[in-house]
């Protein structure tokens, strides 16, 4: 299971604080941290609301030359626009990345996927379209599938492809839960090839104990196929729930990485 | 989710004690506590290990009429031999019972199952043979077949039957999960009318902090399709993550169980 750190994301006021001061040491100690607890690459999100896209080029340049000065833990180039993550991809120059993401309309196809070629990287592709997130199973896979397209069209291999297949409230619709996990099953039985990717903690949005509904929702994901996780790393309970998951589904040969785990405190 | 306390099983020396004392108060307190927990059946196995069979037919009627005098929770007859079954479906007088267990092997298919038919019952039938538990999915669901050949022949509806399909440590083989959980699917396929049940906590022995274990594996058995757990309705973890696992696959319609199991401790 690849873990991808969340925590370096400036709609957070701690972490805009940190890039619009252009605070060094703290985006360090934020992007080490997250790496020390197991996450394989650590989303790099720069966009405060405010200034320009060239202040948000800036800021996303600034950020990835820090943090890889000091860490080589691959980074995922977050932002909706393109300009944005073809700033991050320049300034990795040529180390391993990961872009976040794209969706399945005719901006991100045209403009996005084609960055994913040009720089080698992985793509996150987001399972919706214009029209906002699909209600069904099958209108996600729909949406998948234009993604698949377009990879196609522009040499983007599946296998580098992580399809984030998109997490809703579980209080405001019960069968929501059920379509995620769905069509994790379905994008994995129609591209083997391909990964599967879920931002988490929106399914437990307006219920109490939130970290035992988040933890539960990412086994059955694991159980149905999931391959990575955009989450907090430094959440000792949903890196559990992670170990825990992987040892359920034999993908933990001898139990030493739960073993490992327990041993950490997770 | 059928939840079914197991915890009058006389396997455990207090229950031995309560059983060979006829301690009627004691017997009556774990069955109420258990029903109050939220046991929708009670399983009862007097087998102490000493003793006729003769012995254990007098203890299974008295366990179950001391039971139903004071309570109208249904009781799971727990027993290997047929004969002890049948002492405890009699003296349950036609009130609603569940058979626990018959195995795919001669004796349990000629003497167990015909009954269920008899006592109109409920039946828990274990997805293995003469040779042991199947090492994989396709021979466990060969298994349920079988005990599906032999319903049929005696006129027992598969709305009846809850196929256990058995639980493996995973700290001796971590593909066992996998098995258990694959046969849940595949009988659900074959035999859409069909229950699925599991007794759980097998799942983690050897592992540290078993009850995270058995709730990530319950709640991958609940995506999974399972119907119903032989459990400790008394273990808050456990009961805490069948809600959840309910919530998460949309049979928990407005979150009103989970809420409600939150505000009772779960």
């Amino acid at each position: 299971m690849l873990v991808i750190g969340e925590k370096i994301n400036a709609t957070r006021s701690s972490i805009k604080d940190i890039i619009q001061n252009r605070d060094t040491s703290a985006l360090l100690q934020m992007a080490h941290k997250q790496a020390a607890a197991g996450a394989g690459y650590i989303d790099v999100n720069v966009g405060t609301g405010v200034g320009s896209v060239e202040d948000e080029m800036d800021s996303m340049r600034w950020a990835v030359r820090t943090i890889q000065q000091d860490l080589e833990t691959p980074l995922c180039i977050d932002s909706a626009d393109p300009k944005v993550l073809e700033a991050g991809l320049q300034a990795r120059a040529g180390r391993p990345a990961m872009i976040n993401s794209t969706k399945a309309e005719k901006e991100g196809l045209k403009k996005v996927v084609p960055l994913a070629k040009k720089y080698d990287s992985l793509l996150v592709g987001l399972t919706m379209d214009e029209s906002g997130i699909p209600k069904t199973a099958q209108d996600r896979l729909r949406a998948g599938e234009k993604i698949a397209v377009a990879c196609a069209e522009h040499g983007v291999p599946l296998k580098n492809v992580y399809f984030d297949t998109l997490v809703m409230p579980i209080s405001t619709d019960v069968k929501q839960g059920l379509v995620t996990l769905e069509t994790i099953t379905k994008i994995k039985e129609k591209y083997p090839d391909a990964k599967t990717v879920l931002g988490l903690s929106n399914i437990s949005y307006g219920l109490p104990q939130r970290g035992r509904v988040n933890a539960a929702f990412l086994q059955m994901a694991i159980y149905a196929g999931l391959d990575g996780a955009i989450i907090d790393p430094l959440d000792k309970e949903l890196m559990g729930a992670i170990k825990t998951g992987e040892v359920l589904v034999g993908k933990d040969r001898h139990c030493r990485k739960y073993m490992r785990a327990f041993r950490a405190g997770c």
